[in-house]
C-alpha cells in the first residue's frame, strides 16, 4: 500500500481525490493538508466536504514541515495553487516521494511562460525539464517513469484530446487556427468566495478572451496555434469544448474517424460517440473524454465533454499515478 | 414630479426601484446614493447592474452629507442595511422627506426586538412609533398618511398574506401554531460575496432555524405564535411559502375561500388560484403575491409566492408610495 | 455469483440499479428488460442513458417471455410501473427469484388502498402478506428472510427515517399531526416527456396536496397521521423534507438527540448531523440519509435529505440486497 | 388605436407578444388565437402562462374563419408553425391587414431554400418577394412600408448584428469563414413536452451541427459563407453567440470599434460593451442586443447577447410595428 497525501485538501479537487484514494485498493490514505494560515485548517474535511462524511473524515492539517510529510508518503498529490506547486516539488521529489501537480506550475517549458502567464519567475527549471505532462492517452510512457507528472488543466485536456489524433495524423489545414469554443462549470474556479462565482452574478459569458493561460499550455502542447475561447456557464461543473478546424484539402469523413479510432481504440478513458455529439451530463462524475465529431466538406467540428474535476484534474491524476505503478488505468475511477 | 433618491443603489433591490421610478410617470430620479466608503462608489449603476444599460446610467455617489441629500429629496428609498437605515432616516424625516423603508429597523414596536435580533439598540423611538408597516393590502389607510413607511421583510409578506385573511376571519384554531415553510431564491442574501451564496456551494437547504428574525416580525404583526422554516433555494429570485394550519371545527372550504375574497377581491397585487396552487415562475418578475390554498377536514394549506425582490421588497415599497401620494396601486409596477 | 436481472431499465432507477450490479462484486447482470412495446427496446442501455457508455452496454431486451427471464435469474430488480410490478412478481417469485420490487405494488397492507391511490385491485394478496417492506434500517431481520422486498418510496423513506426515532421513543405528541414538507428534484417523475417535466415550466411548486399516495404509505408504516406537502423543486435530483412536531411535555434536547444516535448509531447508511442541518448537495449521488434537527420549547424540526433515486430507490434496493445475502449493506454503494 | 390580434398565443412568443400589446399605448389587443385543433383552445391564455393573470385574461380562441379574423384586425402578429404562418398571411395580408411573422416562412429570398430546410415547397412566392426582413436594427426603410414584415430568427439576429458592422465596413477576411458558437436557453424549441425538453435530459450540448436551418438564414442575409453550431443550455432564456472572425491585414483595433459604433449610435435596442463582455443575464427580460469584443492581431472575437424571446422574436417584432406606423422604438418594450 502506498501512503498517499494530499495537499490542499480544502479545494474541490482534493476532495475528490481523497475520495478516490479511499476507494483505491493499493493506497492508504496518510495525511490531508492545507496551507498553515487556512481558515480551515484542523477541521474534518468532511466539515468542509460534507458529501465525504462517513468515508473520509480525517481532519485537513495545516502544512508546516514539508520534509516531515514527504518524509511520511510515497506519493504527493498537490491541489494547490500555482506558486505553492513551484516552492514544495522540489522538496517532496528531493525526498523521493512521486508527485502529481494538478497545478500549473510545471507544465511548460517554454521561456518567459511563468512570469507572462503566472505570474513568477520559474526558480525550477531542472524539475520543469524532468516533469511529465500527464496528458494520459498521450504520454504514457513519458508517466510511467516519471517522478513528477504535471498534469494538464481543465480545458487543456478537453481540447487537446479532441484536436490531436486529426493534427497528428496531418489532417488538419493550420493555416487556419483551430477555433476552441469552450464552456466550464463554476468549480473550475475553486472553492471561494468571489462576486464572480456569487450565485446571483453567474450567468453564461465568455472571459479571458486572447489572454487566458491555458491558450499557450493548449498551443505549446499541440505545437500549433489555437483561438481558445472560454466561457462560464451556469453549472456545477463540466466543461464542454467545440473545436472548429479546416481540414486539408480531400481529407475525407472516414480518414477523420480512423484517427480518432486508432488515438483512442484502446483507451478506457477515452469514449468515441461518432456524429452523437457528447452532452455535458454524461460524464458528470466520471474519469472519461466523450468525443463526438461531423464533417462537412473541408471542415470538422469534433464536441469534446468531460468532467472539469475530473479527466479535468483530479481523474487523470488518478489515472496518471495508475499508469506510473502499473495499475489498471481506470482504478478507483468507476 | 417628485424628487426621488435611493440610498442603498448597489444592491438588488436598489436597482429594482430605479428601474421603476425610471418608468414611473410623476417621480424623477434624483440621485443614487451608497455608503461612502463602498468599492462601488462612483461607478455607473449600470455598470453594477448591466440590465440598467442605456435605462439608468447615473452613477452612485458615496453618501457623505445626508442633509443635502435630504434637502435635494421629496421622497427618499432606503435600500440600506438594517442599522444603517435606522440612523438615517430620522435626518431625512426631520427634513421633511416622505421616507420608504425597506430594512428592518422600524417594522416592529416590541421592547428588546432591536437588541435581540438586530444586534443594535433602538435610539429612535418615536420614529419608530409613528412609522407606518407597509404590509400594503392591510395597511392601506395608516401607508396613505405615514412620513415614514417601514417595508416588511420578504417572509413576511408572503407569509401574512397568506394567513391574515384566515386569521382575521376568526376561522385558524391557534392553539396549533401555524407552520410556515419558505424556500427563498439565493437574492434574499443581497448582492455579495461569501461562500454561502458561492455557485458551487447553492443547493436546497434550511437555516436560521427557531432563529430568524423574520419569525418575531410575522408573529407580532399577525397576533400569533407561528413556526417559521426558512430555506434557501437554488434560483435567483422567488419565494414559495407553503403554510399549513389547523382550523377551527366545523369551517367550510366555501369560508376559506370567501376569507380570501373578502380581503382581496378589490386589491390588484394579490391574485388568487384557489385550488390551482401557484409556482414561483408566475410571481418572477412582477408585483403579484399569488395564493392558492386546500383543504382537508380540519387542516388548510395555504401555498404564497412573490418575487422576493419586488412583492416582498421593491415593488412593495413602490406600491406604499401610489398609495401615500394616491397613485393607482400599480403604477411603474406592470 | 448471483444471477441478476433489472426489469425497467430505461428508466432513472434502472440505469442507476445497472451501475450498481456492475460494480458488485458477488452479482453478474444476466440481463437489462422493458416491456415489450417500450420504443426503446433493443436499444443498447448506454444509448438511453449515456453516462453508463463503456460501462454497461448491453441492449435493453423487450420483455416476452416472463417465466423464461425467472428461469435465468437468481435476483430480479422490478424498477417497473406499479401495476406492472403486482402483475410480474408472482411469477418471479414461484420461480424461486428473490425480487425487489421498486415500484408501490407490495408496499401497503391496508384495505382499498390500491383501489384509492393507485386505480387498481389488488389481486396477490398472499404475496402482499409476505413482503419486507424495504425500510432497510428499521426492517432488517424481515428483508433478511424475505423473498419479496418492496422497497419504499422516495418521500417516504425520507421521511420516516427522520420521524421514527422520535416517535418510536415516546417523545412526539401526535394530537398534533406532524407536519412533512418536502422538495424533490424533477428526476421523481421518471424518464419521460411531459409539459410539467418541460425545463422552461419546471418551477418550485407544492403538487398533490392532500391527495400524494406516499401520504397513506407513510402514515400507515409509522403508525400515525401526518400531513405530507410534496414540492417539485427545479433541481434534478434529491429530496429534502422538512418535519415540524411537537413533543410531549417535558422532553429534553438530549432526549430527542439520543433517540437518533440510538437508532443509527449502528447504521452506516444513515449520518447524524445534529443542529448542522443538511442540504441536499451532501447526498446527491450517495445512499445516505442525512439527517439534521433543531429543538425549541415543545417542537423539534428534523431535516432528512436524500438521493431520490439512490436513497430513496435504488441504492436502498440494493442495501436490501446486500442484507438478504449477507453482504456488507453499502457493497456497491461507495 | 390599432386592433392588434396575435395567432399561436399559446407558445412563449405569443404569451410575450400579448403582454406588449397590453402596454402599448396605440395598439388594442383585438384577440388570441391558436389552431383548431389545440388543447388549448377556449382556455384563458393566462391559465397557459399564469403570468399573465389579472393582465391579460381573455380566451385563446379556436382559428376556423381567417378571413373574419383578418377583417377584424388591423396588425397581425403570427407566432404559429412555419407552414402555418406561410399558408396563413396571404389572406390576411390580402384583406389589409399589415402582418409580423415571427415563423421562418418568409424570411429567404433563395432557391429551394424552404423544400431543403424547412421541407415545405413556398407557393407564395410574391409575398415571399415583398417581404421585409425585420432585422430592424438594418432595414429600417423597408420595415417602414412593408405590409409584411418576416422578422427573423434568433440565433441569425445575435449573429448577424454581431457580424454585419464589421463585414460592410469591409474589415473581415472572408476567406476563412466567420465561427458562429452560440447558446440558447430552452426556451428556443418552444412550449412542448418533448425528451430533449425534459428538464433531467437538458445538458449543454451542440446540436444541429451543419444542419440548421438559420446558417443558410444567416449566410443569405450576410451574404458571406459562416459556420454556424447552435447549443443548447441549461437555462430557460436567452442566447450568447460568440463570434471569431480573421480581419483584413491591417485592420485596426479603433476600425474595429468605430464600425460597431457607426452602425448602432443611434440604435437604442443595440448596446456597445467594448472589452466588457456581454452575459446573457443583463439581457434577460429586456428588448436589447448587448455587444462586446476584443482584437488580438489579425483576429476579432464578438460576443453577443440577445434575449430569444425578445430580441430574438417578440420585442423584435415589435420593434418592427413601431418602426412600421412611426412609434418610439422602443414603445411598449422597456
Amino acid at each position: 500500500m502506498l501512503k498517499t497525501t494530499i495537499i490542499g485538501a480544502s479545494g474541490y479537487t482534493g476532495a475528490e481525490l481523497a475520495l478516490m484514494v479511499a476507494k483505491h485498493p493499493n493506497l492508504k490514505l496518510s495525511g490531508l493538508y492545507v496551507s498553515a494560515n487556512s481558515v480551515d485548517a484542523n477541521k474534518p474535511v468532511s466539515e468542509l466536504h460534507k458529501k465525504l462524511t462517513g468515508v473520509v473524515d480525517i481532519p485537513v492539517t495545516p502544512l508546516t514541515d514539508i520534509e516531515a510529510v514527504a518524509k511520511d508518503s510515497d506519493v504527493v498529490f498537490l491541489a494547490t495553487a500555482h506558486e505553492v506547486s513551484h516552492d514544495l516539488a522540489p522538496t517532496l521529489l528531493e525526498q523521493g516521494c512521486t508527485v502529481f501537480d494538478l497545478s500549473g506550475a510545471y507544465r511548460v517549458q517554454k521561456e518567459n511562460f511563468y512570469p507572462t502567464f503566472y505570474g513568477f519567475e520559474h526558480s525550477n527549471p531542472e524539475w520543469l525539464d524532468k516533469a511529465a505532462y500527464g496528458l494520459a492517452e498521450w504520454n504514457e510512457a513519458d508517466i510511467a517513469e516519471a517522478q513528477l507528472v504535471a498534469v494538464p488543466g481543465c480545458y487543456p485536456t478537453a481540447s487537446q484530446l479532441a484536436i490531436k489524433p486529426l493534427l497528428n495524423a496531418g489532417l488538419v489545414d493550420t493555416n487556419q487556427w483551430p477555433v476552441i469554443n469552450a464552456t466550464s462549470g463554476v468549480s473550475g474556479a475553486g472553492r471561494k468566495a468571489t462576486m464572480t462565482n456569487s450565485f446571483c452574478e453567474v450567468s453564461m459569458q465568455a472571459y479571458g478572451v486572447f489572454a487566458h493561460r491555458h491558450q499557450p499550455e493548449i498551443a505549446s502542447h499541440l505545437g500549433c496555434d489555437v483561438i481558445f475561447t472560454p466561457h462560464l456557464g451556469n453549472f456545477k461543473r463540466g466543461i464542454l469544448a467545440t473545436i472548429t478546424m479546416k481540414l486539408k484539402a480531400g481529407v475525407t469523413e472516414q480518414a477523420v474517424a480512423d484517427a480518432f479510432h486508432n488515438a483512442y481504440g484502446d483507451k478506457p478513458a477515452v469514449r468515441l460517440f461518432g456524429d452523437k455529439l457528447p452532452a455535458i451530463q454524461q460524464v458528470e462524475n466520471t474519469p472519461f473524454n466523450d468525443l463526438g465529431w461531423k464533417v462537412q466538406d473541408e471542415h470538422v467540428i469534433v464536441v469534446s465533454a468531460i468532467d472539469n474535476l475530473l479527466k479535468g484534474a483530479s481523474s487523470q491524476a488518478m489515472q496518471c499515478l495508475n499508469l506510473r505503478f502499473g495499475y489498471e488505468p481506470l482504478t478507483a475511477l468507476i
